[in-house]
């Protein structure tokens, strides 16, 4: 994309407003703009961004054998009455009139509308055990929205919603999502903790958080030294109830818990190992047995004959919120670092001299090599000057920058430079196609 | 996808509320399930669907030079207040109000946010042109929601905006999205007529509506027999002003209408060749002028110093109705017969006999060589009867069938059979994948 055709309305000076680092970020880089108290428009770099983090929680999904749907924004409050949580829901809940005074909301999650489908849809123990998630736009009327998107109104977010035979299995359930929210959140360059949480609005008595250091985030977390090894991806058969149930128990077998879940026993136990920091939660998982499907007259024929009243788990993770937390993560004082596989263009691509035809020359071509060799290129072509231009690139945070300049192009090379390190090298334009390309 | 792992909820009776043909097979083939009156959720393969449909509407913005943005679903009235149209708005817009009583409303349309988001981040003529586009759901409260997702209340919307210098600016915008749109519907299979229209709500003097035609459609149209030539993909520099109006003009040199358009003089012209048909709506353009970018106050420096009040136009497509629309225009008898580019899989694999471990081995062996070569593939690996196999794998019109049974295996031969011909010939198992693979 050539920048003098693109929208990338970037601010020099951080909004009054905009209190924590993501929020500033996220405005001055041209990534989003409130449009409402607590809801965004997502500019065209920040929808790249939004989409990449998005296709990553889908495959980590299908890759844990959920099936993707998706469930509309509006529900009805009928649904709502038949769980009983339509009263007990608090004014979070965006409740809203039709023409004809029919009594709607926006969905704040969707544990009941998963709950009708299923029932509609599944008939015997055949249908079992399924796990279903959408990623879909909600709606929670914070009565203080702040700190941009990690506490906005509009939010998106992937839900999950498992519906088992029995306990056991609802079990193997959670421990597949488990694992998927750590490959999920490994993938896109964070190291997010599993810390046992309180199971809050949707019941249960099994849940975690799945928290990210932050020294700016929401909640004081306290954990074992273990979990600062860096985040790795397991490669993982989904179907193997006691290999996953290992991985599970090992991953949990270290310390970790929110400020209301603290254990002074473990505490103590961790000793010198023990950390204090701050945390913002990406991802919530839960297994609440039959709290939906019993009220709800979810029942499926079992085996022998019988009824089984499926067991169900629901599992979140909060798709724009991981954008402010992933800027939380990775950024310095010139802007944001993008880890690269959530780069909304891999490569920037930056002319020093517009003015100049063999800079020009240069620049479109290394922009068509490689555009060709399908690495996605932002290219400021615009007449301005160089300091801006790097300014602008460092903001923005792609991950590696091609600098092409006079003086380099007499020599026959152009820079490469690295944003996270800052380190730059000269090479020939060629070699900086093959050193993106390869990355 | 295994159906033994999938959810799929057919049906084999058509619901008695369903009046045409795509809203019955919608529901019948498990791709939707009407969650309130208007507002439906999208069952996994439904959701497969809409995804490839908002693909291809994507892939042929971006080649016309338009950007992709993410406006949110909610809006504050205050904007609409800015461009006049909070009050002139009827009751089809849904009105809501926050926890602080604050004025909002579910967005029927963007132009004004997308105006206001242009006035915060375009400075000069340099900004300019620009086409800004979303996919995103919308709301319009229809008294009387009817025939599915062809007129539901929450749908799926891909609409961009373009800002120009000048008309003549504009009128290239405008033809760019012309033909964008063309081939957007030409890549799904359909045939959609651009037809003169009314300007409506929008406001403004030059408009087309893009109309399939299907004998159920909503609203009875006119047109000259040329349009009976298939659709065909325009290969377009989208940056060459007349070439571009020179196909505009080629594709509108031919009579067609809309009821309220009717052009008497036209027709007699047309003599024989006049057709007369029912179609349904699934593109809808417009050019509008200063209308919402003068009284919103958006202004851009000109290169001489003086003001622009850049001229706009807007660009719709239905991408949930296309589905609806897909189907009438692609349907037989015994279900759906999707177009490759949007079927939900390319290829339905049958194991006719589940019990026998040959059928299995080899379909089970298919199943990875298919999926191993790149083809998507749902595979009925279900205990069930091979009748009723077939009429699941009819009913929900994947384009290629694959039928692995126990005396085609004895020859060393499987069955692969086109939906859209029911046209079945035998081959060697590598065989059938090579063909598919290469379709």
């Amino acid at each position: 994309m050539r920048l003098s055709r693109y929208f990338l309305p970037v601010m020099k000076e951080s909004p009054a407003d905009a209190q924590i680092v993501s929020h500033k970020l996220m405005l001055r880089a041209g990534l989003i703009r409130q449009t409402a108290a607590g809801i965004y428009a997502w500019l065209p770099l920040g929808t790249r961004v939004l989409a990449r983090i998005a296709e990553i929680v889908r495959q980590e999904q299908d890759r844990a054998g959920a099936i993707e749907l998706l469930m509309p924004t509006l529900q009805s409050a009928d649904l709502w009455r038949q769980s009983g949580r339509y009263d007990a829901y608090g004014p979070e809940m965006l409740r809203i009139s039709d023409r004809h005074e029919r009594e709607m909301l926006y969905g704040p999650t969707n544990e009941e509308m998963i709950t009708a489908l299923f029932r509609d849809g599944a008939r015997s123990y055949r249908d079992l055990p399924r796990t279903l998630y959408h990623i879909q736009w909600k709606f929670r009327d914070e009565v203080r929205p702040r700190f941009g998107v990690m506490r906005g109104r509009e939010f998106l977010m992937k839900d999950a919603y498992s519906f088992d035979i029995d306990e056991a299995g609802a079990r193997h359930s959670y421990n597949r999502m488990f694992v998927a929210y750590l490959n999920t959140f490994a993938r896109m360059g964070l190291r997010a903790i599993p810390m046992q949480a309180d199971t809050g609005p949707i019941g249960g008595d099994l849940s975690h958080e799945f928290i990210v250091l932050a020294p700016t985030g929401e909640s004081d977390v306290f954990y074992h030294a273990n979990w600062e090894r860096p985040a790795e991806l397991s490669a993982v058969d989904f179907d193997d109830v006691a290999g996953l149930q290992a991985i599970v128990s090992g991953y949990t077998a270290d310390y970790a818990a929110t400020d209301e879940k603290r254990d002074p026993a473990r505490e103590a136990e961790a000793g010198d190992a023990l950390r204090q920091s701050r945390g913002v939660e990406v991802g919530h998982i839960f297994y609440f047995g039959t709290k939906y499907s019993e009220p709800m007259g979810l029942r499926i024929q079992g085996q022998d004959g019988g009824e089984i009243v499926p067991h169900m788990g629901s599992y979140g993770i909060g798709v724009s919120r991981l954008m402010g937390a992933i800027i939380e993560a990775s950024h310095d004082e010139r802007g944001i670092i993008w880890p690269d596989a959530v780069a909304p263009y891999a490569v920037g691509l930056i002319n020093m001299r517009a003015d100049d035809a063999a800079c020009t020359g240069a620049a479109d071509g290394l922009y068509a090599d490689l555009r060709a060799a399908g690495v996605e290129v932002l290219y400021d072509d615009r007449d301005e000057r160089g300091g801006a231009k790097f300014a602008t690139m460092d903001l923005i945070g792609l991950p590696w920058q091609i600098i092409v300049g006079p003086k380099g192009l007499e020599k026959g090379v152009v820079e490469l430079k690295r944003r996270a390190t800052g380190k730059r090298i000269e090479l020939a334009p060629q070699e900086a196609v093959a050193k993106v390309t390869a990355a």
